[in-house]
């Protein structure tokens, strides 16, 4: 027999939107296996590695919009869930982690699988909270539902993220053979509607008459999810004040017409009077983390006067060291709520707004000549994979180098493409779970551009019995950690190859066999050309397109970049 | 250039014993990485899955007693490293874990790779350092070098245990090409000279006339490492008071002559009669966990009048729920004091341990039979690889049915092996990299013996430049957690296939192609007699031998040998 309030946790899932669930097996979280398993609202999957499990249920979160729930046993599996988490945290997705435990007479007793549980997560969950384990008075078992609901509140309220729920359990773990669980019709759910984070008449009034004292306004854009209406607004308050919008590949602005793409190019000018030229007076910034080097480096010297980030709520990053003002509103209220203050007094386009689309048209034209008559390196043919995605579709770019040249080369305004990465901690060691729980939850074709260091470091998003056949993985291998060699700093080290690089022997061949994906490897543009043609179509399947090159070339070939990037003038 | 308290790291670390460093790369950490890549008395290895990196950190620590240093960058690379942390906890096994992170001031401002790492690991190191991150007056100096010897001593202290310190590191993370680190040659170091736990003589005198009350007492070791003294002392102890000694292959007593190796099948015997037979008045327990489900059990049921628990420092659990009193000696001490204070007066052997002499005797046998006719299933495997493990050798036992089987089926008084499991979490998630650190660091042959789950989760432990060639695994492929089958609540439920079991379609023959091992596969009993002919030679180098096995027909043999047993009248 499985106790009703343990019971009940899936039954207010369901309630409170939950559709997916992740399981890891284990005997301890049996009764939550069993509640979720058998619930007839929730799908519900099994992944053994716990790590490759979290990553799979952050990305479904990405996808959907929704909390994932995570539900594994007593002990380490619960570490194993920890990298993604703190993903979670940091890039604030919503995920309701569910750990099974000991009961607490239990802990520290030299028992199997046991840990210390509570609060295991530490600073990287929005809360923690402990399911009563004695459950005979009416006010625990009012506790257990009142605090399922807390949880779920928490993790979806903005900014969103991970909540952890710690269930001990006494034996038994299992309904008697043939015995159905009741999910409980009278479970009482605490819904919460969310603010809108909207902002007043008066206050866009106001600001617009603060902004319109600036005659160059830049909006950058941090990592955030495509938002349709918000490109709208963005297009509208550009309009009204001549401002200018830049944002790297994760921003999913690139389909704003008007945007920046090739501002990792542009700025890595070193001539002071073109940068000057470029210089904002109002900053204004929205969205999670910036992945240009170049970006930051330059708002970071050739500061605005003044720098406005955009937030709802929560602790705001200083990022460019020249924050002077926090504004509590959703992005969409506030570009919204100004360009209506503007009414039909509509701007010319602004001198501002001219001088980056001359830099941007320039850039847009190196990046072209260059990739058209690069050598083979990665930075090449991403340049070819890139333009050749398939539309509608995902686009997972892992850590460190795939983001990187992705974000180098930038996407084309045409490409109806939901860009992700895991930017909130940047590690390497879950992109390709990530993308798979993307890929389980999109009716799109799920594309993971990755290194060869990414993809082995997380082979185990592929095991299990789920493998989506929209997914496809362009692995970029040269057998090392190929950033390191184009660093100045540990490229002129003798630890380079044993220590910064690691040569690492992987091919992906075997693990295709092992997961029954389709294979093709490349080691020339001619190569590539022709398995793109086929690669992304329906009928391809799930596979894995190999692209080998040699760090070295790479290294050439990407200070070939530079070098000619400095020459162009641009 | 890198400061040079950061450069003592390694100095210090060198001067107080330590020997083996693994390394994770990252740019954050490359003046540890390059400090301790320099040293000439270190051995460094660099390993690119943190996860993996910490569990062989951990085997490498087993092996040679003394602690290991870990190197990562900032970021989720220092989670990676929690579950091998919590094992190495609750294991005792001291690790130094050094993880760079960035400067207090770019915490939570949405760079790369930044995470909340002061207290990352929660409650499962034994303390958790900050290094100072300005170093510009002298008593951050003195500071900075207090506290790498204050880490280590307590890493080592008993009960030993892993111990963090965070090394928050600004730029330049490089030396100038060519520049030469200089390793301080007057860098002070603290040396703790650890208590013996010994006991006095009038406690030795007190004790041993209060066990001589008892007339039927019984010792029951946990998991420890294999002390030749020990042995002795306790033999000693045995021959002056009567008493029985019990241990589990983990325990390293099974070359201790007159020990208990059957008690797993003695134990599981439901007549009541026979129980009381064997009932201690008086349980003497030392070290840490207890495999066999059917001993505790016992325990639990048939109380001991006492129960002494011989620990010389830290919490100690009350595992059998019947613990009266903690005695703080080392065990090896306490049995050489009761057995010098005993005398010449040695007792003739008891009639407890006539009595316990004779079920294990029929165990023996019983098992000897059993496994000879059983018909092909992972028992009767293992009996066949277990009897012809090369000796000297060490044993690694994955979780969870591995070493459940092993320590049914006992090792031999002759066995000259080592047994390591980890068995302070009792997790699935670092066996074979533990056997690789295990490996690497002892010239003996190192056998793991894993089921698929087991194996496939960590196969990461394989994915480095430093395979050793005196590793062997033993891989028992039945595509399944085969466990939740032999369990009856599991078994019985609709869910057992797809979220208990977890069917898994891997084998290993890619994988060891991958990591150019040898692969044998084996099927049936003949085949398998034929490999292991060869398997264990010198000349065979690394390699797996994989035995496949039905999960269903394991369940069945399983059931079989339930039942023999009960018919079996022990």
């Amino acid at each position: 027999m499985i106790l009703q309030p343990v019971v009940n946790i899936a039954e207010i899932c369901a309630r409170k939107g939950v559709q997916q669930v992740v399981l890891s097996p284990g005997s301890r979280c049996a009764p939550l296996t069993i509640a979720f398993a058998r619930h007839p609202d929730l799908t519900v999957r099994t992944v053994s590695d716990e790590r490759a499990a979290a990553f799979i249920a952050l990305g479904m979160a990405l996808t959907t919009g929704k909390a994932t729930v995570l539900v594994c046993t007593s002990g380490t599996a619960a570490l194993n869930y920890a990298p993604a988490i703190a993903e979670a945290y940091f890039q604030q997705v919503p995920l309701l982690v569910l750990t099974a435990d000991r009961p607490p007479e239990w802990i520290d007793q030299m028992d199997g699988q046991t840990i210390r549980q509570q609060q295991v997560f530490g600073q990287h969950v929005k809360n923690s909270f402990t399911f009563p384990v004695d459950l005979s008075h009416p006010d625990a078992v009012w506790h257990t539902e009142r605090l399922v609901s807390e949880a779920l509140n928490e993790a979806a309220a903005f900014p969103a993220g991970p909540v952890h729920v710690n269930v001990p359990l006494r034996e038994p773990f299992y309904p008697a053979p043939g015995e159905e669980l009741q999910f409980d019709a009278n479970v009482k759910v605490i819904e919460e509607q969310q603010n809108t984070y909207s902002i007043t008449d008066s206050q866009a009034n106001q600001w617009l008459q603060e902004v319109r004292q600036y005659k160059r306004v830049l909006i950058v854009v941090g990592q955030d999810a495509y938002q349709e209406e918000l490109l709208q607004q963005l297009g509208s308050f550009m309009h009204a004040t001549g401002a200018v919008v830049v944002g790297d590949s994760i921003a999913n602005v690139h389909q704003l017409p008007q945007a920046v793409r090739y501002h990792d190019a542009i700025l890595a000018c070193p001539e002071e009077e073109k940068m000057m030229a470029l210089q904002p007076e109002l900053l204004l910034t929205f969205g999670k983390s910036i992945i240009s080097k170049s970006l930051k480096l330059y708002l970071r010297q050739y500061k605005p006067k003044a720098h406005w980030h955009i937030q709802a709520a929560g602790a705001v990053a200083d990022t460019f060291q020249v924050l002077t003002r926090i504004i509590r509103s959703a992005p969409t209220a506030f570009f919204e709520g100004l360009s209506e203050a503007a009414g039909a007094t509509t701007l010319h386009v602004s001198a501002y707004q001219t001088c980056w689309a001359a830099k941007e048209e320039q850039a847009a034209a190196f990046l072209r000549n260059y990739t058209a008559e690069a050598e083979y390196s990665e930075l090449a043919v991403l340049a070819q994979v890139l333009h050749q995605l398939p539309q509608p579709g995902n686009l997972h770019l892992a850590n460190s180098m795939a983001v990187r040249y992705a974000n180098i080369l930038g996407l084309k305004k045409e490409q109806k493409l939901f860009v992700y990465a895991n930017r909130g901690t940047s590690g390497i060691d879950g992109s390709t779970s990530t993308s798979v729980g993307c890929a389980l939850t999109s009716p799109y074709l799920t594309t993971l551009i990755t290194g060869d260091l990414a993809f082995f470091y997380d082979r185990n998003g592929l095991w299990h019995n789920y493998l989506p056949q929209n997914l496809r993985i362009i692995l970029l291998n040269n057998h090392a950690g190929g950033i390191f060699r184009l660093i100045d700093g540990p490229r002129q080290q003798p630890e380079l190859e044993p220590f910064f690089e690691t040569h690492q022997a992987l091919n992906g061949e075997n693990t295709a066999r092992d997961f029954n994906l389709a294979y093709t490897a490349c080691h020339s543009l001619e190569e590539l050309q022709v398995a793109l043609k086929t690669f992304f179509t329906e009928e391809a399947g799930a596979g894995i397109l190999e692209i080998f090159t040699d760090s070295k070339q790479n290294q050439a070939s990407f200070a070939r970049y530079k070098q000619q990037l400095l020459k162009s003038g641009i």
